[in-house]
């Protein structure tokens, strides 16, 4: 991989790198646009990264079909596909981290032990065997955007982040590879995290900034619906993910007993939630 | 210095890192040379690196004389210094910190808790820094070479890691910059540890590989030593630095009351002490 980077580096060519899990829905083909919109040459990694799942969580379950995520890509127009095995990644005796504290404590942090951690490590693998001037991440993993650009900075890698708006459905719910899990009764009752961003905008836009009533509203909406139990809702600062601020952010597990899906999502209060 | 050192590879030419904390001495030199003879630029970092000292440990009076040192480099031929300040290298909320487990343990990792990562963060931002080809490490420091090593396999690093031999005085003492604090009696204690590593390659080569063996070979010479105190001095593997194996590794602190010098050195037992 980074010997065709460096050749298209060699050639003058500026390198955009989109790193996904596979999977691939509307929210990466949008990363992709905006990656090809400013880079020569638009690679695109596949990798779902064992070390930033928790021990109980969807690894061996997430979704994978890379014949179709390579179809969608080279649809998309991407040049290459980073697609490493876990051996490759993590063979036996590597024991190196990247641990970043701060912004990837609280949270999804704190809800995921290691996952941060992982993501980090996992970053500084994907731009050291790419070596791309830019790397493309979505809004809707807020804290990741915030953990990997406080890393990009901290390790001096000369790599820009980039990040792209959420993407959602028509009911404001936003694309996530994981919404495959949904039944549709969950994928009906998925719509109280868009729709309590929603009334959390609509208060701060009619003049409301106290946190705790902006959280209340939060809470007040999820705990109205029956499949949804709230892990974190909170109203916090982009950059440090601590309260207050205006970043609305909410983990939320949908369904019953074990097969519960949980999902994240993110809505700067500041603006209108959209649609 | 990424500018300066991506034009250079722009231009085809092999870039080597020499990275120093400054208070150069024959040792750094003999990097310098080796990363001449394999490399058409070589760049030195001068950089005192305060997250790899411990609270109570000498960074404050560590020696600086950039002048000298600048001196030295120039007549040793290098192309460029990077010479970064602590306020560029960790700027308030910088929080970001790559961290070695297995090999990073023991011994000096044990002794210096919090070392090691320093180690491996601030050479992680120098390779960042400059994107060499080769980078210079002394086998003095034979447990950071092997975490060092670790580290930039596991990151996908696309540096290679050379390690040139200890440089030692006359009658053995590795050179080092925190000779410099030792007083006449102190430098002559210090022949101890050159001694005691002496007297086991002997043993190893008249036969004997029993580990207990070799430690108290060590052992008993340091400790005939009234000046010495022993912080550990073992045989290791000098890949996991784990017993049993052949590296001789010590720490020995020299002198008396509250201003001690603490010495490291090692020595391959399967090889006759140079000298």
């Amino acid at each position: 991989m980074l010997e065709a980077s460096r050749r298209w580096r060699r050639d003058g060519l500026g390198i955009g790198l989109v790193p996904t899990m596979g999977a691939l829905h509307a929210g990466h083909l949008s990363l992709v646009d905006d990656a090809r919109r400013h880079n020569d040459v638009v690679i695109a990694s596949i990798f779902v990264n064992p070390i930033q799942f928790g021990p109980n969580e969807d690894f061996a379950r997430y979704p994978r079909d890379l014949e179709s995520d390579a179809d969608l890509l080279r649809r998309a127009g991407i040049d290459a596909i980073y697609r490493p095995s876990v051996e490759v990644m993590y063979p036996p005796g590597s024991s190196t981290r990247v641990h970043v504290s701060g912004v990837a404590d609280p949270l999804e942090g704190a809800a995921r032990p290691g996952h941060f951690e992982g993501v980090a490590t996992v970053v500084n693998k994907l731009f050291a065997a790419v070596e791309p001037d830019r790397a493309y991440f979505g809004q809707k993993d807020a804290q990741q955007v915030a953990v990997v650009k406080r890393m990009t900075r901290d390790l001096d890698s000369p790599v820009e982040i980039c990040v792209c708006p959420t993407v959602r459905e028509a009911d404001g719910l936003a694309l996530s590879s994981r919404n495959a899990y949904l039944s549709p009764d969950e994928r009906a009752a998925a719509v109280c995290l868009s729709s309590a961003m929603r009334l959390a905008a609509e208060a701060y836009a009619s003049g409301e900034r106290r946190p705790a009533e902006l959280r209340k509203v939060l809470w007040d909406r999820l705990q109205a619906e029956a499949l949804a139990s709230v892990d974190y809702a909170e109203v916090v600062d982009p950059e440090t993910f601590r309260s207050p601020g205006s970043l609305a952010v909410l983990a939320v597990s949908i369904g019953k007993g074990a097969k519960k899906t949980r999902l994240i999502d993110n809505h700067d209060l500041t603006r209108p939630f959209p649609g």
